[in-house]
């Protein structure tokens, strides 16, 4: 065991505090990361504020986590020290269930372990990435690719993958129409990795206000939802619909958007039920589907698939002190794209 | 133009009677049919009582016909008089969208021409096939196998292709598991044809009165809906769940059936949208889809498949004067499992 400093939420109402927390000792098959960044995902403010559920308080989150391996145990073949690694939003599955075998764990039927607020095999409670070092078994390590910054690998670990799944599964590729719908931490990415894969890329936000970006980031198209006209000039327009918005939508607005078997990913999602009408999935024979993170291995592949193609988000860097003050900015939305902290702020105060 | 026999609905609240109709004068491409059997499907009886919107009465429905050709037009190449012949839910479309330019005329975005109540090219109202014949353009006309009977072919014309479909566009297969949900017209024709495709078939229906039936068209599996230990047992078992019924659905619940990247798909509708939990999406990065019958090509694919499969819908046979009975028997779910009208007894009255 060791005390390492991290920033955790002592309440669901209270803002993050600087603590210290204990990271069990270095297993036969783990991995010690001295973090040197860690995203800011707005599944992380939804944690804390209890929205998704009871939370064992103080919490430590975050889960887009980079930094360097410094010391490995003794069973561990894929990392050494020195390495630079990163962990994304699980750390462990059950590793038996058929999802687990097919390497597929972030779909384990067990669920899998959450790199924060889950119970943990030891029985402890995982704490995230707002920390100076994280104790991870080596399976659940990605390697940074070398052509990545550190603070521009963080949010591809929740971010990215989330994106880059879905584009990936439902073959984003030339000839191919991706609309993104919102453009905030996972719309970017979903532009721009959607547009390295040859899509044809149009944006979907509520107003044009960060058109230019969206051109920047590699968009064909933008169109404004809260103008009408978008939803006829496009209609029958696309292949792949990824939903990034975790407000409702209207479902059949955005169903007219597709053509010949489309699909509408939600890779964001209400707590409340969406209607459905059925009806409108016959047209076109229409798929109204979901995605969670991805896999581990496509996790890599989505890392050297951005080292290929120079893709990396925007970040906007921060001391530990302004996450509290970065959490009001995402939920007023005013964050391009993503916050990351530099975790050497972390234990300094 | 030809004067025939026929059954109509007067309105929405009388009962069918029989009437004259007429029928176009054979063009350059039609066919003329002789129609031996037509087969009553339940959107029959939701139309003509306008369920489903406006309708032109008197109304003549069937979308289930099969029958002999008695005459071509001059250009018509692809069949001869005295041919064995169908004809399905559509009689025309575009031709020009991108869906029909593709082979998929049931997706003809410009909505294809249905086989009743619908505008015909002409500018008339196409009327369906509770009667003696029938006019229709050959590239919307389905050549029936030898091996198969007229009165067997007719219900593959709509509950037939509606089940194929989207058993193999899903890929039903060896290895893969199926459930039907409902055993009516569509759901026993899923369970035949899923069968034949290699499939393990697994019937989910309200009770188990139909489960001798039910392993005799070929199921591996019965279980009953109203027995919440089914959705337990058979929680992550399925591929592709075929929902055959129209009555409203707890989408969740079928969900939780479904195992990685297994589809929900719909062929039944409800006229009110469903709630949908799109976090039960994630998990296993489920689809909930909709599949509207089939094309012209593939449904001479399944009435091949049929013919070389042995696979033949259950009817029962019935004259016309038993038509308005027979509506009250399929209304109470009375049918095992289609009405198919013997055409001979039309015009006999």
């Amino acid at each position: 065991m060791s005390t390492v400093h991290a920033w955790a939420a002592p309440s669901a109402t209270e803002p993050l505090v600087p603590v210290t927390i204990e990271r069990r000792a270095v297993g036969a098959t783990d991995v010690l990361i001295a973090i040197r960044y860690a995203g800011i995902c707005h599944s992380d403010i939804h944690t804390v504020r209890g929205d998704w559920g009871p939370v064992t308080y103080p919490q430590v989150v975050g889960h887009e986590i980079v930094g360097e391996v410094v010391e490995v145990g003794p069973d561990v073949t894929k990392y050494a020290v020195g390495d630079r690694v990163g962990v994304g939003c699980m750390v462990n599955s059950c590793r038996e269930c058929d999802n687990c075998r097919a390497g597929m764990e972030n779909y384990c039927l067990k669920g899998n372990t959450q790199t924060y607020n889950a119970v943990d095999r030891d029985g402890t409670i995982t704490q995230g990435g707002y920390s100076t070092h994280v104790v991870v078994d080596q399976d659940f390590v990605l390697r940074v690719p070398e052509s990545i910054s550190y603070e521009a690998a963080a949010p591809l670990l929740c971010a990215g993958i989330t994106t880059y799944s879905p584009l990936a599964h439902w073959k984003a590729a030339p000839g191919k129409r991706v609309a993104v719908v919102g453009m905030g931490g996972l719309g970017h990415m979903a532009v721009k990795i959607a547009h390295a894969m040859g899509a044809e890329v149009t944006v979907l936000s509520q107003s044009l206000s960060k058109q230019d970006d969206g051109f920047r980031f590699g968009a064909d198209n933008y169109a404004a939802t809260s103008d009408p006209e978008t939803f006829e000039k496009l209609a029958n327009h696309f292949d792949i619909i990824v939903n990034t918005v975790s407000a409702p939508i209207d479902v059949q607005r955005y169903l007219g958007l597709l053509r010949l078997d489309g699909a509408l990913v939600n890779v964001g999602a209400p707590p409340e039920p969406l209607p459905v009408q059925v009806f409108s999935l016959f047209r076109n024979r229409l798929t109204f589907a979901g995605s969670s993170i991805g896999s581990i291995a496509e996790t890599q592949e989505m890392l050297d698939f951005c080292a290929e193609h120079g893709i990396a988000p925007e970040v906007e860097l921060i001391g530990a002190e302004q996450i509290n003050d970065a959490y009001e900015r995402v939920l007023s939305s005013d964050v391009r794209y993503r916050f990351v902290i530099d975790t050497a702020t972390i234990g300094a105060a």
